[in-house]
């Protein structure tokens, strides 16, 4: 068996299948919108780069109710009251909506719509719990990413987190957020193959071990991958510099797992220039996070390359990003009629709705203003994009490197006091009149 | 594009293949043993609960490179000097080994070894990735579910994350785990198609609010689905059981999903017994885990069953459980050599080994004994059992409903000390005078 289903279709919560059994017993086809947006982002975290939408679109596009998928639903007691009709609904349900989204890419804040969906109720309803786990998962690991990348100050990043990932799935979508977040590439091959994200790889401790002497590890490794990178922390590294001296070998760089870096670095740099290896560069990991690749950089350590795993596949100190998926207005009988949540700290804002971003004279970004849809603001440009229509993609997505090098100059352009890896000052978000307006609208229309 | 490929040969790190090449090209066919273990848990967590292994062994059983995957990886410039016949090996790979493992349900500990191939090395190198990722993602998401369900001193738990689950795959296999881990079910409706966890679901706030009524929204929910859940807190919960007595509907159990959880249970309790509703339970979700759900209950709110989400979904306070897969020993022209790592605190014990647990007269776990495969602990179970050979599986995996009952009544072996929330004791696990007797030849050996 395989660990996921061919189909995507039951990968949502029962509730959404309830609701749309409901909505269709009851003859409910009003259109509605969607919108997606974070309340607030983790403590650790200043911007989002918003990631995932190619495998949104991917499912939009390809979901499907297989029959078996469908036998299997009805078999379940909570749907007994449920007709023969909605079943033949569901065997032939396409998603025929339309999409607003950020293109991959986009850095983001609190309050903006990342993405909107307008379809007939079931139709919209239906997708979200897929929509929100994957733009959520991609878009968390491509803002950690950027922050790593930002540590490193130039140097390559490779996102090495596979076996720490939240399943075999998430360290192939993690890599790909990960590379869109700035990352120079993954050691994950099905990333590589499947989404075309340069793929890295070293050598095992297991490798080193696996032979009786370590310089006959190195030598037979270098035999097979001229000028690869070597793992010499297995047992000692002055020693195993020795080994390569000794060989003739020539690695093009070493790796180090272990031990204090800082003073393991420069005694490696020290011992490998007087190897003649002033040419091998040191390539770090083990345990590594945006906080302590700035304190090895601080230090001065020689470090030349570093390969994050767990902090970044996992986004460790931020495992979440909790995102919801909220009903901003219902088309009924041609009119549309506004919702909006009022309950507590939980308000969302009624309408659909567009982010409008504001430059200065050098490009740089100073606020956004979130309004209504139809709003015009004439020198802020507009992050929302249509990118769906009749359930079809407008266009292609653009390849990887497109969306990486995009997300890159996009993320210059927002100044740095806002990029901080700690104590980022807040970039500036506000709602429009407009948007204000129809909020006190709808409000008041409530209380009569 | 489906977000997972058909084949998950690549879905393992470059190194795993480019040491896979320098093995072949080297001629290395010697048989090798890795274990897999977790070094030290989590300072929330005080035992495991393993899970993963169905899907592990489904992985090893069906592990092929299919032909455009091993073109992928001969057009990349890493491969260039590996010879044509390291790509014929690879079209015909299969995985032939041995594999021991504690099956799915068990508690277990700290350097105690969960799994256990043994293959040619090649085999057992290729597929460490892939293995360190499922069983230690469903081993983390089990052991948390654990703790969440003690929480509730028998009360109901649904797992509810889905949408904060690390991408689709993540939560469906998650909601899996967290069956095991004693969660009556889930909302993940893939989750119960393809391995039977029952199924649940109430209704979204979007219901609510695509009426222009609250109470003709529940109204019609009830007409399709009779008994069911109703979400109450979209506008005010006094006003929704006011609704529900003014239609007569005599919904299951209502669910609250803002607010002051305590405060809010006692006056909708009090609401739905004055409203003769004195049947309808209490479903509480909305930010919870198990500490949460302890301070609910002590506070005697009355909450009848709980759904839990991001934070189960996730193991948000504890988000990575880090395996390491390590070389024990090889087998070189059929003699065994022992492997163990010494670099500072990273020790590991040389040789298979087998986890000896021992019971007090009641059946109450004391302590573990990690000793060497062949030992005899007359008064001992043993943990690791052989699962597959010849790359074959010797029996089917159980029913999980099966499992989900095994992990149930072994976790109440562990005597509650070791099962606290918070502070809990440090369960005993030794290392065998035998064990202990090898590591030290093996120490000796290198350094003669």
């Amino acid at each position: 068996m395989k660990p996921l289903p061919d189909s995507q279709a039951l990968i949502t919560d029962l509730y959404e299948l309830t609701m749309a059994a409901a909505y269709f017993e009851n003859r409910c086809q009003d259109v509605a919108s969607f919108e997606m947006f974070v309340r607030r982002l983790p403590r650790e975290r200043s911007y989002m780069l918003c990631a995932g939408l190619e495998q949104a679109l991917d499912y939009l596009e390809n979901l499907r109710f297989a029959p078996q998928e469908i036998e299997y639903l009805r078999s379940q007691p909570v749907f007994e009251h449920v007709g023969h009709d909605f079943w033949e609904y569901l065997a032939k349900f396409r998603f025929t909506g339309e999409v607003w989204a950020m293109p991959e890419g986009t850095p983001a804040f609190p309050g903006e719509p990342l993405l909107r969906v307008t379809a007939p109720i079931i139709e919209a309803q239906v997708v979200e719990t897929f929509l929100l786990t994957t733009i959520m998962f991609q878009t968390m690991i491509a803002s950690k990413a950027a922050r790593v990348v930002e540590a490193a100050q130039g140097r390559d990043i490779i996102e090495f987190g596979s076996r720490r990932a939240h399943g075999a799935g998430a360290g192939v979508l993690g890599a790909r957020a990960a590379y869109i977040g700035g990352c120079a590439g993954t050691s994950n091959v099905a990333s590589g193959h499947l989404f075309g994200v340069p793929i890295y790889g070293t050598m095992a401790h297991s490798f080193v071990m696996a032979y009786a002497d370590e310089a006959e590890a190195f030598a037979r490794f270098e035999r097979i991958f001229p000028h690869s990178i070597l793992l010499i922390d297995t047992y000692d590294t002055a020693t195993a510099i020795g080994h390569l001296a000794a060989r003739g070998l020539k690695p093009a760089a070493v790796r180090l797992d272990s031990g204090d870096l800082i003073e393991t670095a420069r005694q490696v740099r020290a011992d490998l220039d007087a190897a003649g290896l002033a040419g091998t560069k040191i390539f770090a990991s083990g345990d590594l996070d945006e906080l302590a690749i700035s304190s090895v950089l601080a230090a001065g350590a020689p470090v030349d390359a570093f390969g994050v795993g767990t902090e970044l596949a996992t986004s460790r100190d931020a495992p979440v990003l909790s995102a919801v998926y909220k009903l901003v207005e219902v088309e009924i009988a041609g009119q549309r009629q506004f919702r909006a949540k009022f309950s507590e700290s939980k308000t969302s804002y009624p309408g659909i709705k567009q982010v409008f971003r504001y430059a200065d004279a050098t490009g740089c970004y100073v606020r956004d203003v979130i309004g209504r849809a139809e709003e015009k603001h004439s020198h802020a440009i507009t992050l929302l994009e249509c990118v769906m229509r009749g359930g079809k993609r407008l266009r292609p997505c653009p390849p990887l490197r497109e969306v990486r090098d995009r997300a890159h100059s996009l993320l210059q352009r927002l100044p740095r006091q806002y990029r901080l890896l700690r104590n980022a000052e807040r970039y500036t978000v506000r709602v429009s009149d407009e948007l204000q307006a129809l909020l006190d609208q709808v409000r008041e229309s409530r209380q009569l």
